[in-house]
């Protein structure tokens, strides 16, 4: 089946004639500043992962390494599983471009596992607000990828002006794909990575940053995403220390019935 | 010079006589349950990348996957410059041990960075707790790695009693390496690793639970740390969802002086 969305036509990967490889494109419709949108990558990741004829179970840990910028074009996925345990499984890939000698683009590690069903708990609720709490769409770039996403925010709108003024580094926003998309694990690795940068917030001046890394644990089983159906998530962000150059922010994706869905960190380069 | 310290001890390597590789051998020193230490394994990867001649810059992220249960013995570690930018170097590390030929016994990807002094901010604040409210010594396992830490809990004391009774998964400890050693890149990585699990204080039940993958981002230089001398670090963690056998934690790691020095994250294993 051909896909008909911006998201799968985005993550659409054809098999290689190397093992464990697969090969896919950049999309101009998740396209940001210098490359494609990270959130597509690390999804491409995982995605060559769930495509792997070995798989054994669903994703618990992603960890995408943006080493540097994907060009416009055609690149290789190479997904390989490392040590199959008896419920856990260990991954690594890596992202390659024709042009460029340099070495890996992107590199990842990743754990599926098959899941039991145990004692549960969310121990961080979500936080009390609605979509009806939102202030309207969010519209904080030129880039295409981020008209993929309707992005609701309750706070920690961007800075309407850059005058040093901010307090905080805290956005809580409703988000989902648009047009709507059922939720998956490609999707939702995605979506850990739509906050822009903490430092734009917190200092109400906008400066170059891009992520460098990003992991995003999953709490849910493909089952639960799929109650979710094509539902907003609540997603909050929130950075914990700026420092010389590099600043983390923590990411949390609730669904909007209040299971925490995914939650997820990563570290910003950022200039000046 | 030869090591003194047993942690320096635990994480001797000598050169291979393969490219990018180097020989180590777990230490009983640093011995848990089944295995070596979490913390002292995220150490090792790192210490492979900070004596690799090609080395740029200082840790910025490490990632650490653990594959398999580590044996008691030799091992080799490879860690490679999968990338070099300007001011930015991506690394992917892998741990092996001969007896064991179902692959990998840890995975890890890093970056390390120049970096340049810009507009820094801490936006986490040390908890206003000192080291004389902490309740004495943190003891909480017969394992060898936990005489290594002088662990002094100022909440989330381990409980004493499995009833079930939990109400929060936070805890906050003051800690240090037993005998106090100067603080280093190695030892922040390992310290990300040193909070028990957060599921038995959550549910002040105590089950089987391990470590599947840890994430720690490094927010100091080199001369920061060494500004922490050997002086305690108070450190908290906190647990996010727990669902179908694995679990996530947060950790964050500041200098008496209430410099956040690292946060981490991690996912964990548990059965029940």
């Amino acid at each position: 089946m051909t896909p008909t969305h911006s998201f799968d036509m985005a993550l659409r990967l054809t098999a290689a004639d190397r093992p464990d490889t697969w090969l896919g494109h950049s999309s101009p419709d998740y396209w940001n500043m210098v490359g494609p949108f990270g959130g597509t990558t690390a999804a491409t990741a995982l995605r060559a992962i769930l495509l792997h004829p070995a798989l054994l179970g669903e994703p618990v840990a992603l960890t995408v390494n943006y080493a540097a910028a994907m060009a416009e074009g055609p690149f290789s996925v190479t997904a390989k599983p490392v040590r199959t345990n008896r419920s856990t499984q260990h991954w690594t890939v890596e992202l390659a471009q024709d042009g460029d000698a340099a070495g890996a683009v992107m590199t990842a590690t990743a754990v599926t596992a098959v899941r039991r069903e145990t004692w549960s708990l969310n121990d961080t609720p979500m936080p009390a607000v609605t979509l009806a709490d939102a202030t309207g769409r969010l519209r904080f770039s030129t880039s295409a990828w981020t008209n993929r996403y309707d992005m609701r925010p309750v706070r920690g709108v961007i800075p309407k002006v850059w005058d040093g003024s901010g307090v905080d580094s805290l956005t809580q926003l409703w988000v989902r794909d648009d047009p709507p998309r059922p939720l998956d694990f490609p999707a939702l690795a995605a979506m850990s990575d739509v906050f822009y940068p903490r430092v734009w917030l917190r200092r109400a001046t906008r400066v170059p940053a891009g992520t460098v890394s990003i992991t995003t644990y999953f709490h849910a089983d493909s089952r639960q995403l799929a109650e979710c159906g094509d539902g907003f998530l609540l997603g909050q962000a929130k950075a914990q220390a700026f420092r010389n150059g590099f600043f983390d922010q923590t990411a949390q994706l609730w669904s909007e019935a209040g299971v925490l869905l995914a939650t997820s960190t990563q570290v910003v380069y950022y200039k000046e």
